[in-house]
């Protein structure tokens, strides 16, 4: 066994190749990384999608996928599409809530005026 | 070719058996749909993904996966997960302007006894 494969080709139980596509990104302490990816995606999926995109930005890609596999696993219905929804219902109730606020002070303010215009009277 | 071979099943060229599990939810007119969770999860995972899903549940999961998978294509380094992103920082936004709004309506508030008490002075 060689300690320094990464976590994706001990995984596929292969040689890590130098220009290994996931060894940057699932190091050999963290297997269960890989494995969620790669139970939701699969393996070859995802070194496709790497490989599509520019060196730079892989990085984060890597980080998005795990983060929408792990939903995914807890969720295998809604996945973190579930998520989603639950966030646009929360930004409803606030902006309702906030709507709602401001005509209050709306009111306040044209009271505080018919007030201060009677004591004039 | 047999017209009412299901999307799935057209796409992988194959004959669409009557327990088909892509059928009820990958209708021939709507190629597309299947496209782009195959070229994400790839047929098998998705099959996977179903049959391991109550029947009930599986037309949801099929619309939350469509989601991810076209996300992912429209924004291949975030995929939705880009979109949770969004979504937080607005309601981040938003709770921090209604928090605002609070606190200037509590100092209104104040204004105002301190006026009401001063005129009774």
């Amino acid at each position: 066994m060689n300690p320094k494969r990464c976590a994706a080709c001990r995984y596929l139980r292969r040689r890590c190749p130098k220009d290994c596509v996931f060894s940057p990104y699932f190091p050999p302490n963290n297997p269960e990384k890989f494995a969620c990816v790669h139970r939701i995606y699969g393996a070859g999926n995802v070194s496709k999608m790497l490989q599509q995109l520019p060196v730079q930005t892989r990085a984060e890609a890597v980080e998005s996928l795990c983060f929408e596999a792990t939903c995914r696993i807890e969720d295998p219905v809604y996945g973190c599409a579930g998520m989603i929804s639950l966030l646009q219902t929360q930004i409803q109730k606030t902006e309702s809530f906030l709507a709602r606020t401001q005509a209050e002070i709306t009111v306040a303010q044209i009271k505080h005026s018919q007030n201060q215009h009677s004591e004039f009277m």
